[in-house]
């Protein structure tokens, strides 16, 4: 008996010769739509869906193959003698290929002027459910979503006459994530709460890692689709090696503490907190500044610039060991310079772009947080100075910088910084005047004359006393907490100008 | 004309009085299989829908609905005139109410002794078609996939006759998460690669939350099905405020550190690092030890204890300032005890279970990063002492103890300890030296005799100076750097006795 494959696609890459080299082998094509009429044009012998279900297409192509006989032959088991009774009875033939795959939805709802109503119209049904009948019943059906997949699928028909059932079963379980990936799509495009009681979420392969944080941790990188090009999983990588776990978690950090700033800026990170970020009116001045902050931990570190790369600039960054370069763009000559280096990665993005993601998810055991993005900055702070002091225009100018910074190291936090640059970072430490003292004693003798920003309230007055001692001139620090007086005493009585901002930046 | 209702259902919760409901409001009640049989016997007048198809049901049930009199019915645009001449052309007559859940494929799987076969057959071909197809033609069909809808369903038909645009959008969007969050298991069900080309993840919402690492964030907290009891997600909650989103990282990070021990341990938590690790013969002196260990830091954070809280525990418990106390139980007394305190959040989970999900994720701009977790041990280690001196079986035990927890510490990471307890850790830091230094100093005087565990290697010998400074007299870490020889010579001229593990246990 001849073989039947119903082949009905959106994406008509491939199909013609898939088709020809199935008819050679054979198969009865069945198929409707714009893909019979494509492979009638070239030649290609078809038969109708209509033919078969002897149903016409109705209702606009909304009803084609919802139908017990084509269905009828997708489920079917062909090694069940009642089910087989049951399709002699009906006339129902076994299909045994299915390629299908699907409307566009993505790619409508991506056009920047879709209409409801054509993402609705590509919202596709009947293909969805060829492939889910076609894939639950793989121990028979062989079903093919992928373009990828003619050619294997067609190597194992012409040396065995069909294919195995391992074939079969990778080739089910891809329909699945298709479908699964599909509607999540669709899912999130209708859904109007930010918290429903089901979250699908759904990523692209971007790249395998060679490994995670550790060398023994497996690990991959997804990109998600409908997303911002400012993002390393859409950057351009001009040089270098693969981008590995922690480049990504690293480059990461210093793009969205550069997308802070408006004017020359420059940040180099290390373990995911900042250890310099410097400011400029060139992009040569801000990575300076940034170097001098602290240009022992930039050491092995990755530095994201927000203005073009040019050769004075790619000098200096190649004199240091730094893993990712990160810039808008790299001039001719900066390139040249830069490329000499082999173990550098130079990467593009897009810095036009504003960032899209609203919400964020990390994994706890049995379970994920999902959250808002800490978009919160300095001009929609309610800036309130608490002292008798008021801060000068410079301080004024550094304490923006510091908050700009301080909400991007982890808590607890304290950073110490002029109007230029960070002078010392104090990051992740379990109580807030630990993280002071690692700030201060960092910036050293810097200290005197700069100022300090925490991202949450100091709970006691020490870390006032601490910055007093160092020579710290004003503070930007959220309040908040019930011994805020203390704090306010304690600054009044060394004559230090200290804000309020209301707004905590906690992060870890 | 009469109204027609298509009522499908394997879980049957609240099905008869609603489709009474529907009767008495003059619905005609189309349905199929088990769902049939029940209204039936109830008296509830039914419609089978093999009289509406003409059809069958056929193969065991897999091919019952999938017909163009249904589906044509679901699809056919209510208020378009060619729509409807083929409709009625063809005798299809419009279905408006479609309530359909799906069969239980989730716990199928999650049976102890299931098998491929039953998992298959638990895969719904004819259900999500039906639900897909009533969501996409959402603008005239009300589509009802969660028993919960029903009442307001029925509320607007008895206000108004037929429900409202907004009902069915917003029916249609639960039914595509729905459908996504089934196709996400079926696939990661079928699925055997590691990081397949889509990677479709569901939740379940567990609570929203007040807020999320900020008062400006919002934020919600899912959980994962097929996961482990060993969950914050899945704890039982005895006395307190409902979680924060820190509380869960911070709560997260205690139990994934407690778990590290077999002995009776106490972990102290901030700011997603610990504070304060104890172990002990009891769980009381193990919380001694873990108090003692940073009696400051300890202040406002959370405590996981492995052994179930008596009463003179919960004694010292209470004593200060926590956020929650999560343990295996809690004797009754100490309940007495600790639920006086108000603020205090106590929390018991199953310590008996092992953790489940291999590969943990994480947002970064535009993508997700995914690894599997670190979860190896100081056991699977490959110790190897490489001083003159070998460690003592004192110095091994504590070598073990800040191996366990140095893992967990957010890189650079340093632990001093003894074999009972952590005495200084340094985390966070963009340097090793750093991150060595806070350690060293917090522990002061007690870094006598003490050991001292770095989560990577040493890049140069300045770690292994500062260390015999303070009193240390063993060092674990991984080893690596190709200046290792001159930390290695820098302990041997102090009598150091140093083991390399060649593992790094980076975490950021």
């Amino acid at each position: 008996m001849t073989k039947r494959a119903l082949i009905s696609v959106s994406n008509k890459d491939g199909i013609l010769e898939f088709a020809k080299e199935l008819v050679a082998l054979d198969y009865e094509i069945l198929s409707t739509g714009g893909t019979k009429k494509m492979l009638q044009d070239n030649n290609v012998p078809v038969t109708a869906v209509d033919e078969v279900t002897k149903f016409p297409e109705i209702l606009d192509g909304r009803v084609k193959t919802l139908n017990p006989m084509i269905h009828g032959g997708l489920l079917g088991k062909f090694d069940d003698p009642s089910h087989q009774a049951q399709m002699n009875e009906h006339g129902i033939e076994p299909i045994e290929i299915v390629c299908v795959n699907l409307y566009p939805f993505v790619e409508t709802i991506s056009k920047p002027d879709v209409t409801w109503d054509d993402a609705i119209e590509n919202i596709d049904i009947g293909g969805p459910t060829m492939l889910r009948s076609a894939a639950k019943n793989h121990q028979y059906v062989t079903v093919i979503v992928d373009s990828n997949d003619y050619a294997k699928v067609l190597e194992e028909l012409k040396a065995n006459g069909s294919t195995t059932i391992e074939t079969r079963k990778a080739l089910a379980a891809k329909v699945f994530r298709h479908t699964a990936a599909y509607d999540s799509y669709i899912s999130n495009y209708l859904t109007e709460e930010e918290f429903p009681e089901n979250l699908t979420m759904t990523y692209e392969l971007k790249q395998t890692l060679r490994y995670g944080e550790n060398p023994h941790q497996k690990a991959a990188f997804y990109q998600k689709r409908l997303s911002s090009d400012f993002s390393l999983a859409y950057a351009t990588q001009l040089h270098g090696k693969e981008l590995s776990y922690n480049n990504i978690q690293d480059g990461n950090a210093a793009l969205q503490i550069v997308k802070e700033f408006d004017k020359p800026a420059a940040v180099a990170v290390k373990h995911m907190n900042p250890c310099g970020v410097g400011t400029g009116a060139t992009i040569e001045e801000a990575f300076d500044k940034a170097y001098e902050a602290d240009p022992t931990s930039i050491f092995g570190g990755i530095i994201a610039l927000n203005r073009e790369v040019d050769a004075a600039t790619a000098e200096k960054l190649g004199g240091i060991f730094l893993e990712i370069i990160i810039a808008p763009s790299f001039t001719d000559e900066a390139l040249e310079i830069l490329t000499k280096k082999k173990n550098i990665r130079l990467l593009t993005i897009n810095f036009a772009q504003e960032k899209k993601d609203q919400f964020k998810v990390v994994s706890v055991e049995g379970g994920l947080l999902v959250q808002e993005e800490d978009t919160f900055g300095f001009a929609d702070a309610d800036i309130n100075v608490v002292t008798d002091r008021q801060p000068t225009e410079e301080e004024l100018e550094a304490l923006k910088l510091g908050w700009a910074v301080v909400k991007h190291v982890k808590s607890n936090a304290i950073v110490v910084n002029d109007a230029q640059m960070t002078l010392g970072v104090g990051a992740g430490q379990m109580n807030r005047v630990g993280a002071a003292k690692i700030a201060l004693e960092q910036a050293g003798e810097k200290a005197k004359g700069a100022v300090l920003a925490s991202d949450a309230f100091f709970p006691m007055s020490d870390t006032v006393e601490a910055a007093a001692a160092a020579g710290i001139t004003a503070i930007i620090q959220p309040g908040g907490s019930v011994k805020d007086q203390d704090s306010i005493d304690k600054a009044n009585e060394f004559g230090i100008a200290m804000v309020f901002t209301g707004v905590r930046h906690f992060k870890h």
